[in-house]
């Protein structure tokens, strides 16, 4: 008989999925829903993974000679309806502003006044408002490329909301280019999505497929939108970035024309691209346990806590000093461009600051007790690893082998999710073994269900929309890297060429 | 007879302060008006600075232990109205979310729809909305202090907008901490304000007076305001960071409560300080000259630009491949806790070039020609100095020169900002005087007048309102090391323990 083992979560993922990731976040400290509906507090915790996220991702842009700037937080009504298709996409879910100040109303309390002669919208992407200024900017084939970046907060409308992954707020980077030619466009929106790609395996952890999206899918107002898509514990995917080529559309609208060398006007061809706080709702579905989330390492918020246990008053002040001392000698070493960051918990509340930690997902937790010191060793566990298995360690040891640790947790994640994705993705052939797959074994527990069918499709919108009203299945992607080969629509039997990736999403 | 010296910027300080100010922005392509009444649209020159002012504020703040955190940006109405001092404060210029969609109006176009059950503000400030917070998470003594901060966008509708200085939307940090005792609170606003006084005149050689406001120019609801006034070269005052003991109000008002050691239950003591993107606009008006910006090195959108020069066609590879390395010997060196930030400008403009560079503010331009490259060296300009002087240097020696040269021109900077504010901070100490001090002598140009006054006052709020009603001028701030000296009101003649600064201000 094996013992129940107590887990830090309660529901567990198998018991019950969305319960389990709102529990998560709560346990972990990350984020609180707040008093706005729909909009959340990030909470130091989860802001620092976020801080770690943007670094990493803002010197990737930088890398690539895209320069970050800041727009208008509001964009006028007459902007915004620039697009027809954009317009159209985001009309349903947008903050608008109608008034500028507030007066005393009637039954004493405060009504706004000072109405506005056009009223403005929060935005909820600023394709219109960025291409106002590129309008500017622009009058020469001189002035392209024009590679910019914006780190903003935004405002879409959501009606129902999931903490990181749908919030009416939420933080995100949203990248613009304009360019004197297609190909060149088409270059940089393929080269955004590498990064995107590059940084989810690499720093979240996170395997992803990259594919363009379906035209029924697509932004509203682009010609073509490429996405990475990672497929979360429950096998449902999440979108986990979005570059989008746009054409001269959006030039159109805002008139960004350029002289071409040969002394004619164009029409700009342009970019936009983004990620945001979503990705943390990533990292939390990808690598989460029973016991709460598992941070990677080389975005982690933290790397590592020194948990120092003193049961005598007399040993507590070497414990503390020994404790501080390595902390000190910890923060001197770099790890994937930032100091190792060190946590120190000396609280006396016994078992429970551990299980905090483990809540938390940080990589490392660090035992010292009287009896380590005496040897010179610390009492080492990873987070990825079961929470009994603790290593012993010298203490120069742990300290000349805490990034190659690291990097053995960041690379184990990676693998985890990486089994899990092929696993559970599966070619379809069959309209039947296809509605199969998307049918839960248990009606009590939709969420539970095959994963990404790998599927021939014929291209028809109608096709596609009859298996999203029939199994809320979406083509995620088409894949960037998928061979060709002869085969029937899954759903209609009509010829197709390539199989495309169908699943249930967040 | 002096041959005439053209000047990049047209007019300058002398001709027109104000409108000086606004073509050296534009001229330096830092920001430029959006469409958006009173929002200004951050071109990436700019931004590059303001990234550099909060990476560093950035890291003084958790120095003290302060964590970033994230808040939504809407204040439900009934939120905003629990601290009447503060709704009072911002009603007359806040952004109004009152509807959240879009749909066909009658006339063919999109109108709001989807009116909000409450009104939303958006944030001119967050304390409401981090109170209701601070109220969850804070039970008792242990789980003080709480000390954060937000990097943010906020929304106050100004009507007289400028640049940087004054505009409807502006991003800051606002910092806001609760602690379970009075003196705690009162230490915590007195640090903050040293951090922004270390910021100001080590990074931006900006000098600043520290105070404390008089009750009519606290913020909306504190009980003590302390702050940092700068003084602009037209001898106005620029307030350039502010902090506050909010005392129990925003705790009453948010119900941030806590269980004592003791166990009886006590109110938190607050407070919130914050500086913002105005900074700009200070060290603009600091150290700007009739050629420009000149920033200043420590937080530079960049150090260096390297402007090769090949007059024949043949040069122009061995000019290049020279300049590519010295730019990458430059970048492996640290300044201030970033890497030298290269500029490399390459366009077959002759002469404007350089200009363009004086205009942008850069502290170091070199020119790389082919006899200097034979001789190994590059001829090296600093902002500071007048732009024809030009210095040659072995090209080891500029590499091993340069943050000595940097911290040259930080210190050149600051000096001339100190004797600035040193020569018109004035003693004033009859009312006739003081008239005198603050009335132009020129009618047509009323931006130009004394400076910092020095003088006694009563410590009554109607002499205050008096001076600031005849002459435009207020109490800057109550000086923290103001020494005790008895004197009589320069308005009333009443008696008064100490000088205060009196100023117009920005």
């Amino acid at each position: 008989m094996t013992k129940q083992v107590k887990t830090a979560i309660e529901p567990t993922r198998e018991e019950d999925y969305p319960q389990w990731y709102q529990q998560v976040v709560k346990a972990s400290e990350m984020a609180e829903n707040s008093p706005v509906r729909g909009c959340m507090v990030i909470k130091p915790w989860g802001y620092a993974l976020w801080e770690n996220i943007s670094r990493v991702l803002d010197g990737m842009f930088k890398e690539t000679d895209v320069k970050n700037a800041y727009f208008p937080l509001f964009i006028p009504l007459s902007f915004f309806e620039k697009e027809a298709e954009h317009v159209e996409g985001f009309a349903k879910e947008c903050a608008v502003v109608t008034h500028h100040k507030l007066e005393a109303g009637p039954n004493g309390g405060l009504v706004p006044a000072g109405p506005l002669a056009e009223p403005l919208i929060v935005r909820p992407t600023s394709e219109t408002i960025i291409g106002d200024s590129f309008s500017k900017w622009i009058s020469s084939y001189r002035d392209l490329p024009v590679l910019i970046n914006q780190w903003a907060n935004v405002v879409r409308w959501e009606m129902r909301t999931r903490t990181f992954l749908r919030t009416s707020e939420f933080l995100w980077q949203e990248g613009h280019t304009a360019h004197a030619s297609r190909e060149e466009a088409e270059e940089r929106t393929r080269m955004m999505l590498e990064v995107y790609a590059r940084f989810a395996q690499e720093y979240l952890a996170m395997p992803v497929i990259k594919g363009t999206k379906s035209p029924s899918e697509r932004f509203p107002g682009a010609v073509d939108t490429l996405c990475i898509e990672a497929m979360m514990q429950d096998r449902k995917a999440l979108q986990a970035g979005t570059s989008h080529f746009l054409g001269q559309n959006f030039a159109k609208g805002s008139n960004i024309k350029f002289q071409t060398q040969g002394e004619s006007e164009e029409f700009a061809w342009t970019t936009s691209w983004g990620v945001s706080t979503r990705l943390i709702g990533g990292v939390i579905m990808s690598h989460g346990d029973d016991d709460g989330i598992i941070m990677p390492p080389r975005v982690a918020s933290a790397h590592v806590v020194l948990l120092p246990i003193s049961r005598k008053p007399e040993e507590h002040e070497k414990v503390m000093a020994f404790t501080k001392d390595l902390a000190s000698d910890l923060k001197a070493i770099t790890y994937y461009g930032r100091p190792v960051t060190v946590e120190i918990d000396a609280r006396d509340i016994g078992g429970a600051r551990g299980w905090d930690w483990i809540k938390k997902g940080i990589p490392l937790r660090v035992e010292i007790g009287p009896r380590d010191i005496e040897q010179n060793s610390v009492f080492v566990a990873r987070r990825d690893l079961p929470h009994r298995e603790k290593t012993s360690l010298k203490r120069d040891d742990f300290l000349s082998k805490i990034t190659g640790i690291l990097d053995e947790i960041q690379n184990n994640l990676f693998e985890r999710a990486q089994s899990h994705l092929l696993a559970n993705t599966v070619p379809m052939d069959t309209r039947d073994d296809f509605y199969a797959f998307f049918t839960p074994a248990n009606k009590e527990k939709p969420e539970i269900h095959g994963g990404f069918a790998m599927s021939h499709w014929c291209g028809s919108a109608d096709c596609e929309k009859d298996i999203k009203s029939d199994l809320s299945v979406t083509i995620r992607c088409i894949p960037m890297d998928a061979p060709k080969e002869d085969g029937a629509c899954v759903y209609c039997g009509k010829p197709s060429a390539r199989r495309v990736v169908f699943a249930k999403s967040y």
